[in-house]
């Protein structure tokens, strides 16, 4: 079995992090800013001193080939190197920089695989300052056009294909031509599971599906002394009732359901009158889609009956719906397999979060590896993983591609 | 029976709602405001015409007194005419009003009676340009001194004693110098219940006490996606839960029991984000100061409970408590008995708003009579009672000032 260098690996994660650091000890690289270009530039130096041809293609996805013995179709492996604001230093980076680090371990060790390899950076993954994320991925499976992305505006008002431009990425390589045999994508868990089952490895085998609602309930403001408890249209209390039965959803299905109401607001927000209106978002993930429809059809039973209960009006509008993503067995099993030869724990698991490999999955055999993050903090300088983890990831990460690059 | 003139007192109801009414069809009158200073002029004008000796207080109550038979301890009654933004022509204005009419109606039918009369209308009952709200007769029955209250800074900065200066009402009486043998205070219900009933008088026999608290619920910011629903530890989840609870708290106490939660907020207030912190207000209310303490006993009890539940801490603060207030049954007995010789329909009730009356209630025997509001509306323009309940609330004020005027 081959073995990354650990040390370098944290070397090029530290140097890479320096670019767009802020005081309080978080990054901070959006998409385009010059922090970007920065980090751009270093990631396609890096890539030419290690021998890899650097494309760039027309939404600034980066990619960095390293010859095959053959011309089948090549590996990819990789991730992102935008960040949000106050970002850690690992989340995409890892992947990237592991990828690099995976070739010059095979360089040094002077070893050829049969297939290329190709090491990727995709644009526009955070979706911080350009919505959607994994915008550089969407387009290069053909969900997003060029010119869809490049007319769309930031949240600062300027627009994607002058910023492109102003940062010299607006490459010449069509999105999509080059077609992977596989992809892979190595990332930091971003959740808790690994660092507290102490287990090192993640075999990614799905992106959980997402759907975002927004509920509106509407009753009658009433002063909150002189009306009856049975006289009341109390927006809020129902409000309070489905907040409430969300939980319960996500217990009855049980698995990988996930319910969450992250905001909420009453009107008038008065202490003593009877909100008139509540509106709050849902948040439902699932790696089933079917069970994903089954969460949302009990949301909507439940309203139904608060409805009816409190004299309120509701109406639940759906602002996203992403459907869930299975990963490709060759590339799971690859990845098991080379955490099995290395001597690693591993754990099949979802991914509660999106990635680039979920739009990379619509057209090509994709996986995932996921590594611990401690105590599940990410998008947040707090966010840490123990070098030696970071190391076993990138091992994992090395064979398998090794793996993948080997097959017929 | 005497009966007063429903069409007079229409007519200075409109007058002085003409004094700071707005496009939108309401009436802004703030304590110390040029429109109160206006509308205070217009009541002492009418005092004075109908014969009434007119004293100012040094926080501006002011009191139009009718000689009696005796020098015997006078009756007083009235209300407000001071008015929050926008609100309706009759909240206050229309027990002070109704009081005048009274009086004219003894004059035109040259009725004395055995105690003296003195029509009151406290200053800053709705709290809104100064807090304290009902801050007059607090200060008239020693709850408040002179010099605090001149001290209070109104939201716009502006401090009472200035205000009152300016407007001219920084009267010499000392406040409580007429001490009343009752208090009687005709209002409309500003709730919606006599109004559904169709019962044109509710005699009240109490003002609910008022609990205030704010509750501050700390969990732990997570990924909504990735973080498993038995790690969770959801602030926004335990605020719902206790929002819920405040309805069963009411049901099962039954009887008065308020409970209402009117603002609440999430913090980070994200869609894809577990909330950290949820901060609510509760108000409860009850006729019964025990009822009301084992209101606050049960809340606090669920929120034990649910911060064992959901691994989340929380803090009860209490903003305000107001102790419930029972009026007098001699008050009361004359105002029931007033209805009853008019041949109107009456029930006993409880006030779950405000009003002078609860704070005379410290020093003197007090009672009310509410009148329906329609739909219970209030604070607004569309606030209305129809002339006919006007006039019958009138004269059952008028009657039961009569009996207890002609009391030893």
């Amino acid at each position: 079995m081959l073995n990354i260098n650990s040390t370098r690996l944290t070397q090029r994660l530290d140097e890479l992090g320096r670019i767009g650091a802020d005081e309080g000890g978080g990054v901070t690289r959006l998409t385009f800013s010059n922090a970007d270009k920065e980090g751009r530039d270093l990631l396609v130096r890096w890539m030419r001193e290690l021998g890899l041809t650097v494309q760039i293609d027309r939404v600034g996805n980066i990619f960095g080939t390293r010859r095959g013995e053959t011309d089948q179709q090549p590996i990819m492996f990789g991730s992102h190197i935008d960040s949000v604001k106050a970002a850690g230093k690992l989340d995409g980076c890892y992947g990237v920089l592991a990828a690099l680090e995976c070739i010059e371990t095979l360089n040094e060790q002077n070893v050829q695989t049969k297939r290329p390899l190709v090491v990727a950076a995709f644009t526009n993954e955070e979706g911080v300052r350009f919505t959607p994320g994994m915008l550089g991925s969407a387009v290069y499976v053909g969900d997003l056009s060029v010119d869809d992305a490049w007319n769309l505006r930031g949240f600062d008002g300027s627009r994607f294909g002058d910023e492109i431009q102003h940062v010299g990425y607006d490459g010449t390589m069509e999105p999509g031509a080059i077609q992977p045999f596989a992809y892979l994508e190595l990332h930091i868990e971003q959740g808790p599971l690994l660092d507290l089952k102490r287990v090192p490895i993640g075999a990614v085998d799905a992106v959980v599906g997402i759907t975002w609602l927004e509920v509106t309930v509407s009753g009658a403001a009433n002063h909150a002394g002189t009306t009856p408890m049975d006289m009341r249209h109390d927006a809020g209390l129902a409000a309070a009732k489905i907040v409430t039965h969300l939980r319960e959803i996500a217990t009855r299905l049980g698995g990988h359901q996930r319910a969450t109401c992250g905001m909420i607001q009453f009107l008038p927000n008065a202490i003593n009158v009877i909100p008139s209106k509540a509106v709050f978002t849902v948040d439902i993930r699932n790696s089933d889609g079917e069970d994903l429809k089954r969460a949302e059809a009990m949301l909507v039973e439940f309203v139904q009956k608060v409805e009816a209960e409190d004299g309120v009006s509701i109406e639940v509008r759906a602002l996203e719906h992403v459907l869930p993503v299975q990963f490709h067995p060759m590339v799971i099993e690859a990845v098991e397999k080379s955490a099995r030869e290395m001597g690693l724990n591993q754990i099949r698991m979802v991914s509660g979060a999106g990635h680039d490999a979920q739009l990379m999955a619509h057209k090509f055999p994709s996986a995932m590896i996921f590594v611990p993050s401690r105590e599940g903090i990410s998008h947040s300088p707090k966010e840490f993983t123990p070098p030696d983890d970071l190391a076993n990831g990138a091992n994992v990460l090395l064979n398998a591609v090794m793996e993948l690059a080997s097959h017929e």
